[in-house]
């Protein structure tokens, strides 16, 4: 498929989005955005703007040209981290792409004390600011190539407490997605019940209705408004993504 | 072959280079900068940015998976035009991709003038001020899709008639390429024997020894020291690529 | 006065507005912004971004530093021109400022025509290919700078001409502001009655209570909800400011 | 003074220069720049974009228009960390502006535990990811707003001392400068005696000639080619600017 198909072809494409990841996935908002694909290569082809998505003649462009079997896309509405390409989702290492919707409570008061479990390998990675980044970052400390899941309920439980010792009154929401490119994993976790939303399906692309079956997209908001292609994600709740289909997992810290 | 191949990895490459056309093509400076390369679509991708070229991570990351049997760069000097994205080479209609080195003498005075040479049909796909694009316009009107060269050469005829009308005492210098997608032409004219320099040959690249034959470049500068790898296109001199081999043309006006 | 007192102070700033013009004007929408102020200078300065402005550290950072007795600022919603800073409100010529909220219908199909009626000595000046800059410029050929409505008036009637001649569906909408420096025009004019709104009034700003009979503001919308501060400005009407008040005009082709 | 006297109307300007400071300073290279002034608030008014300077029209039309007694200005040339506006100097915490020339050998390897020295008040300041953004807030932590030198030269030592426990290869090369808006410092300081030029002077400007007792300059570069105007600031050396005139002092850590 080409990016343009799910970017721009969809009933509600990445300009009323929010999170998505799979085979494909976005978000909505203006603040910048990101998009990561896979091809021959071993890590993810990488473009990042702070223009307005929908009009960004060169994302345009890019979205019509570019072939790929599994992307990650992302516009980004900032929680209060300075505006500018390396702040931009998604991240990527090596072979590894994660983004996120949502945020870390306190944030400010709380950013050393997360940083700070990030190890001497993946410290000098860090090309921004945001909470985003960190988790990420983390996570890839924690082992995050060996057990995805595994290293990332560890980073949330650690924030839990950091939050916990900073006093944070903010809630932490994580809406948030990875990949390998070959799997992909995507989970909502929140300290309040009111992570941003996420859905599944197979929506309708332009790509051709006989290989429809290959287009799973995970996404904030369903790119159709055909609810019977749609599943919820519900708190605490993720899904695996292989090319053997899609399994359920929980999340508990 | 990887747009990397030759924009990065090459001995002399687009941080010292000019202006370039093939199967490869390139130029320095850092007032923007422009890829368009071919897919299996018709029009050719297309990005542009305004930040110099060689510490650009899209360009880079985008270089590292787009792959392309042919493709135009372009690094900008300006002559005198703003600085922006529309501004930026190279500049494509439909399947066609052009691109230049040089300038109009006294563009201001001249330029509308020659702007009044667009016919209605491409005038409105005018996006920025430069002489560059007006030339590609004005060849378009006068059926450059249909005979390249005489398009090109009645363009540059009544251009130095409208110069001569305006009294102008700065020189046109005209170094610049095109292509279909299949075919490219590149050629050197001016009006006082200093057009920008134009070498064609065959740089070794990265991409793999054994097909080094298939890696035709015309570049403004040659991409390695190897004096044996390429060839100088004289003034008034012209170079037309096909799959079958590089066949020489005169420019006359 | 500081830029932000009116620009980001107030209840409805230019977050949610739309045109303006003054002592102080705006836009809202996030295909680039700009402002344009007056100093001891005779020519404005002029600042202008492709970002969304509510979120540029630059433009929070001037508007707080930036003391002037008059600005135009505007945010750009494209109608389809391309998205550069060449292509932003507000355009100056000398110590003239501009602004436009609308559009000539059919531009594409008319701009040709349109841009014919720029003389030589203004052609030059022509950096994007907005229908505003347009405007402006054949506005500044007939003779603007000596009688504004008068030569605003003849540019109005020459484009209905040029649209009646190409058969445009569209309707010319036209609500734009015009200064010196020390005067203001601010007009609305269209062909089907919809231009976009206009009001004048005198907002209360953080400035100070003291000063605020000065700060004069024409605005697309009231930028405080106190719907005794402010006037509509009716179709084929306009207002015309000066140190010694506001006066009232007609707009007729 | 306005900023362009000092920052375009030298004979060796902005665009040949490297680091400066005052009442005006400057730097050469293109991977961003940065101005920050005052006017009669207490913090400075910035200015930073990726674009290279002398091009900018944003920068051109601000510096013909804010007058200011005291300004930084700085042009960026990146030692490996990314390109955006975070990244852009100088820096400013409440009414202190810092910029730098130079860099901390293995970055890469020291940034966590230089990081590290930020406390718990500066740390959700930091934006950007640079070695001198680092150096400021490690020094702001240090108490720099109550003993400048003293904090700089702990910073310095500290830093020394992480550089040895990282088995450095890398030299450490500082020119830096720093202001609170009425005095300023700036120093040379290395570990192999090889940190950036740095001199101070007082430049003819066009700002006139009966005001240039008060354009007092430090820059990387002389500004102007008279040598009677120059004065070199040696390695471990610095200068203490006041209203009352030019300190020398020593660094030593």
């Amino acid at each position: 498929m080409y990016l343009e198909d799910l970017i721009f072809h969809q009933e509600h494409s990445i300009v009323s989005q929010s999170l998505a990841a799979t085979q494909s996935a976005w978000v909505t908002n203006d603040d910048g955005f990101g998009v990561a694909w896979y091809t021959q290569r071993t890590t993810p082809g990488l473009f990042k703007d702070v223009l307005p998505a929908w009009n960004d003649a060169n994302l345009r462009s890019l979205a019509a040209h570019i072939r790929t079997r599994l992307f990650f896309a992302h516009v980004r509405a900032t929680t209060g981290t300075a505006i500018n390409r390396s702040n931009c989702h998604p991240f990527i290492w090596q072979n590894w792409t994660f983004m996120h919707n949502g945020k870390i409570g306190n944030w400010h008061d709380c950013r050393k004390s997360v940083e700070d479990l990030i190890d001497h390998v993946h410290y000098p990675h860090r090309e921004g600011t945001t909470d985003s980044e960190a988790l990420f970052l983390v996570a890839l400390s924690k082992g995050l190539i060996h057990d995805p899941i595994r290293a990332l309920q560890s980073t949330l439980r650690d924030v839990t407490k950091i939050m916990e010792r900073h006093n944070a009154d903010e809630p932490m929401r994580i809406s948030c997605a990875l990949t390998n490119g070959r799997e992909m994993w995507a989970f909502r976790f929140s300290s309040d019940d009111q992570s941003p939303s996420m859905y599944y399906g197979s929506p309708h692309t332009r790509a051709g209705e006989n290989q429809l079956h290959a287009i799973t997209t995970i996404a904030s908001e369903p790119s159709d408004s055909d609810a019977a292609h749609w599943f919820k994600v519900e708190e605490r709740n993720g899904v695996h993504w292989t090319e053997r289909g899609l399994e359920h997992f929980e999340i508990s810290i």
